[in-house]
């Protein structure tokens, strides 16, 4: 077993009616809150009516700054900061999925930074503080809501990066199934196939396999994942599915399967990243594209975990039989898995990889993650 | 799956060497601990020296409180917070196992409070406030560096109760396998069956029984021990061995196994605090009498529960041969599965099941657990 430092001081409130609580929980942190939210869908839902009530029968003063896009983008996250410094607000309220929680993270960084935001996207500066930030999710996929990571794209660099810095962990989240019944079924899968590959890439990747703590916890969510993805696309409002997959998320980014088996190591994710930045398709569309094309590359040289992946997760006696299970399970939950399913051209695969390898560099993996590299994988999403 | 509110803010160092910065991170935390610490085995290991080291390397001041027992004693406890108050210590650090552990938070607490420490344990008071905790585990079992929780002897009322409360999280906790070298076989054994009884009581006890991802993880925890718990007996210098029944025993108490499986309950637990409060056995020792009984008890009550215990984790068809291959297990690693084999009269059994009946009524599990019912469990251990 690897040695490993855990931190995770997220208090989750999980379970129906949990924001029955939420005007208390913001109220013991701060007086005066940022509420962050999307393009609107929390109004249609009756969200937004909730959560106005909440802070107002608490006694919390609010400003709004929402239009949040999916693949969120720095200018907005800049206008955010100037808002939260203007405003002299005191904690930051994300209502929404993994893009309104990752923007609400750098808004925290970035109200009390004496650089620009940016810099900790590039490593130029380090997060040390950050305005607490409560969430309140309704999208199940990225974890955001339970780890101190985010990713924002800066659409004039077409460069999406991400870092985690401790500050940035959410004090509290609240997850209600209920909350995710409206969300459609694209999305309900590319979220699945997030969560799943956030497991997946650990997993497959881990320099210890000799652990068997984080092994079992990585395959128990892998295979919850897998079981109840497809009843949530079928069954919008089946709780039990909404429920597994809600907590499946959060717990996969968590740092908690990593423990024990290594460091965290995400290329899959990192070549995705140029795909949602340049085409501004869902990451976890991307996800689906990349992560079965990155196996198959990588198919000798992780040969036992290929194996391990195919037999404990699919039930399947081959790398790729496992590796079809899994391409045919994303298909069956209506995920595109081929570049040409996203209309994006092959001709494009140079010019991905250029804009994939800035983010090897960045993440340290540039020595085996060449540019050559990513196009031959990229070459396997054709 | 049940709602839950789960947070748990320790920061956990694990793995070969991680010692080297406790002295760094105590003086994070204060300038003058109280250094918690046992019989005095830390000091033939070498383990007392590093600590002291560490400490002033970092400048930090300290003052002893040795001599905790296994089974820590409140008079031992009132010693502890009498010197704390008198040496105006702002942090407690513990070094040792889970009774250690224990006792330092019992003190953390205390040092603080305006009523008597006992007052808590009854649930007169709650604990509001605490010093911040710091430990250093050499046996693994209890669980007690990653919770809140904590269990003292009361020795003129005979009474081992406990309560959780969460200014008793430590704020650091240092896991290094190697220090758990020197644990003996015996002892090795009961801090297994410790931390496996932490899961099977949950598991055969859960509210909700259509909730994958708890079961999943609570498998992992059950069956890894079941595995490496012999090794370690056998070979004490395995390092594998010591680091899964590590992370097992930290992860089991930890508060995420009941994530959506409903509230924690621990019957047999509350019976065996009885056997280790009258006859001073050992807590693990207790469990491995109690737990199998109570299991054959409760057969046609948790049908479901104990039939998937026996093929999830033993490989068993029926819930007899589970339980059989559950005993055999824990006989097997030289641990007592009667009370005759820990010396204990069959004659005693009333005057036990009276002692845990106080237990059941304060946990309040007293509407099925009655004299009665516990008096039946004990005859099963005969």
């Amino acid at each position: 077993m690897k040695g490993f430092r855990y931190y995770n001081p997220v208090c989750v409130h999980f379970g129906k009616g949990v924001l029955e609580r939420l005007g208390k929980e913001v109220a013991k942190i701060g007086k005066k809150c940022l509420f962050v939210y999307g393009m609107g869908s929390i109004k249609r839902t009756g969200l937004y009516d909730k959560v106005v009530e909440q802070l107002k029968s608490a006694g919390v003063e609010f400003v709004e700054h929402s239009g949040v896009k999916p693949n969120p983008v720095l200018s907005h996250v800049r206008e955010g900061v100037e808002k939260a410094k203007r405003e002299k607000v005191d904690v930051i309220l994300a209502v929404g999925g993994g893009s309104v929680i990752d923007e609400a993270k750098a808004i925290a960084a970035g109200a009390v930074a004496d650089c620009d935001v940016w810099d900790f996207f590039e490593f130029k500066a380090a997060v040390k503080k950050a305005l607490p930030i409560v969430t309140v999710l309704t999208i199940s996929g990225t974890g955001s809501e339970m780890n101190a990571g985010l990713v924002i794209t800066n659409e004039e660099k077409q460069a999406k990066f991400g870092f985690r810095a401790e500050p940035l962990y959410p004090r509290v989240s609240f997850l209600d199934p209920i909350l995710t019944f409206t969300v459609p079924p694209d999305q309900t899968a590319y979220g699945a196939v997030d969560a799943f590959t956030h497991v997946s890439e650990v997993y497959c990747n881990r320099e210890e396999l000799g652990a068997d703590v984080p092994a079992g916890i990585m395959e128990t969510i892998m295979k919850t994942i897998v079981k109840w993805a497809p009843v949530a696309v079928k069954e919008p409002n089946n709780y039990r599915a909404r429920a597994e997959l809600m907590w499946c998320s959060s717990l996969a980014l968590c740092g908690i399967t990593w423990c024990g088996a290594g460091e965290l190591t995400l290329p899959a994710h990192m070549i995705e990243h140029s795909l949602s930045a340049i085409y501004d398709i869902a990451h976890g569309a991307g996800l689906a594209i990349v992560t079965p094309a990155w196996m198959r590359y990588m198919k000798e040289r992780r040969k036992e975990h290929l194996k391990q992946f195919a037999k404990n997760v699919f039930g399947k006696d081959s790398i790729d039989e496992g590796i079809d299970a899994f391409e045919e399970w994303m298909r069956s939950i209506g995920c595109p898995t081929r570049l040409s399913h996203a209309n994006i051209p092959a001709s494009d695969i140079p010019k991905i990889a250029e804009n994939a390898y800035q983010l090897s560099v960045l993440w340290g993996l540039s020595d085996f993650y060449t540019v050559d590299v990513i196009k031959e994988i990229l070459e396997l999403c054709r």
